[in-house]
């Protein structure tokens, strides 16, 4: 089949791979329909951190082609959205909600299983990790917010989740990727009543409005963090999303939150200075994680097919599997903020 | 009036301060019925930080004996219970219930403001901050719990509810002091169905469970971590209780809470190895702080008052105020959990 390959830094192409088979009882192949490119992947893409050379990519939806014997949730047919982690379903952490914690779990295209970025891929514990998607004819803009499922808007939304957002609040997210973006609509989906963005790049700060931002705060740092304290009367804000996972990034949500607020920090930390005792004082926490995708990909879908709301937005370029070096070209360059993959029809 | 009197490392006596006035019309002076000693008095005692020469104490219960012209929810003759800290009771922070960091707040016996250990006490804000007790005719025992109800049992609440705890949840408590067997009595109070008292001490393995404590686990740090998952069957705990603010508290947390649990931290962080990267790949949140514990007395008095919890069992040793330089040296030299000031009759 093929599959864009991980060559080293900076070399991402269209190559061959095995076609995946059903190694385990609780496996389903699925052809993938759609696939995307990740903020992360830009981290090997760039040198950043080390990845396996071969198959990439870990959001994927796509059609059931071929299910173990032990697989009764999942059928032959059905479109499925895969979250990034597949799991078990059955350990204590599954049983918690965090399935990207899962005893038993890992994650796709990570050098040992098959990437999302390909023709097909080989499910794990399928009847747990993949959601099917009820009904049929579904338009590139539904697919395309399937496919924000998998990884990017539950990674947002557990910011959200993890910070304790809820009605009424108000709300500042740091970062204004495709990760940042998909906090802002987590925190509206919570029922936040004001979303304050940080960002300074204009088509980013329009999605934000779309998904629900009240505020645009262009500056950063210590101006961003006098910015933000203006705005909410020198009070601080009830949630600061940390959407990046630099210093500069989890400075800012110290500086803007209130006593006794919290911060949901998602973005993966690179932080040299941050020390727990910066937060202490103003007794304000911190959650955060690998968000568990599997968890809200439910109610998440329910709200895409409802049609309230929209992630597949982020995705401001689309090209065909044959084009996956200009998808991530285009994300390392900053020209798109999140490139969709058009690998088959459903 | 007498009063306690910090000399200087190692040296409190009792001596001679001013008697108390009212300056603002929104004070109060109250006579002090019971004052104690707190494990955070210890530092200054033994050198750890600095304190001003002068008066000392934050923590008492008292009746009222003279009231600022705008002072209208305490009257004189109230038997009433401060927290640590006053605030002013109409900032943002104290209407967030975050009282103890109240813009305009101060804590009792820091150098600046009268301490509870002695006389009496001027305190600023005494609708906001003082809570009067209904009632008349206080045993000794309620009058014990009154005061641990001033700083060390809404400290060890703190604990619980920045964790999060809920009914049914597995808590692990690290830390056996007066704040520690706090927490483990709050965890219980918010419905923990299993409370795992760390403690090597059989005296306060007895309080802690009297407290609620179902499980003592004696080891500390790496054979700490291995008995509480022993004992959780590998999963870890929903909440662990930081209440020492060392490195080896604050690793044996993060050894013992499960994928997604909270840390809630009140010990004052003396942490050098904790980084968030710790937590992080768990989805283990970590909040805590200074407790308001103004926030907390209303609610906790109900329950002294209805016989549901009896904090003042903390209380292992009880002088009048001529003995305060026992009560100190009792703790330091680790004879008694907390230390009771018997100041005067109700």
């Amino acid at each position: 089949m093929r599959a864009a390959i991980f060559n080293g830094k900076g070399d991402v192409s269209l190559g061959e791979r095995p076609d995946p088979r059903i190694q385990e009882p609780t496996d389903a192949v699925v052809r993938v329909v759609r696939g995307c490119v990740c903020g992360s992947d830009l981290w090997y893409y760039r040198g950043v951190n080390d990845h396996a050379v071969g198959s990439i990519g870990h959001e994927y939806v796509g059609v059931v082609e071929e299910v173990g014997a032990d697989v009764s949730d999942v059928a032959v047919g059905d479109l499925v959205i895969a979250p990034f982690t597949y799991n078990d379903g059955t350990c204590p952490a599954c049983a918690n909600g965090f399935e990207s914690n899962c005893t038993h779990g890992g994650a796709f295209g990570d050098g040992a299983s098959d990437g999302g970025q390909g023709e097909r891929v080989r499910s794990p514990y399928a009847d747990a990790t993949l959601v099917a998607v009820p009904g049929t004819d579904f338009s590139d803009a539904q697919l395309a917010s399937f496919t924000a499922l998998s990884d990017v808007m539950c990674t947002g939304y557990h910011a959200a989740v993890s910070a304790g957002v809820t009605e009424g609040d108000t709300v500042a997210v740091v970062g204004d990727g495709a990760v940042g973006l998909s906090a802002v609509l987590g925190a509206r989906l919570l029922g936040a009543s004001r979303i304050i963005a940080m960002s300074r790049h204009e088509p980013r700060q329009a999605v934000a409005r779309e998904f629900g931002a009240t505020d645009i705060v262009a500056e950063r740092d210590q101006e961003g963090i006098e910015a933000v304290l203006e705005l909410t009367d020198g009070v601080g804000v009830d949630a600061a999303l940390e959407c990046v996972g630099t210093d500069s990034a989890i400075s800012t949500c110290v500086g803007v939150v209130r006593a006794g607020g919290m911060i949901g920090a998602v973005g993966v930390p690179l932080y040299e200075q941050f020390t727990y005792q910066q937060i202490f004082g103003k007794n304000v926490g911190i959650k955060g994680g690998v968000a568990p995708a599997r968890h809200y990909i439910p109610e998440l879908l329910e709200k895409v097919l409802d049609g309230s709301i929209d992630p597949g937005r982020l995705f401001d370029l689309t090209v065909d599997l044959d084009d996956v070096a200009e998808a991530y070209a285009a994300m390392d360059e900053r020209r798109a903020i999140k490139s969709l993959l058009r690998v088959s029809q459903p």
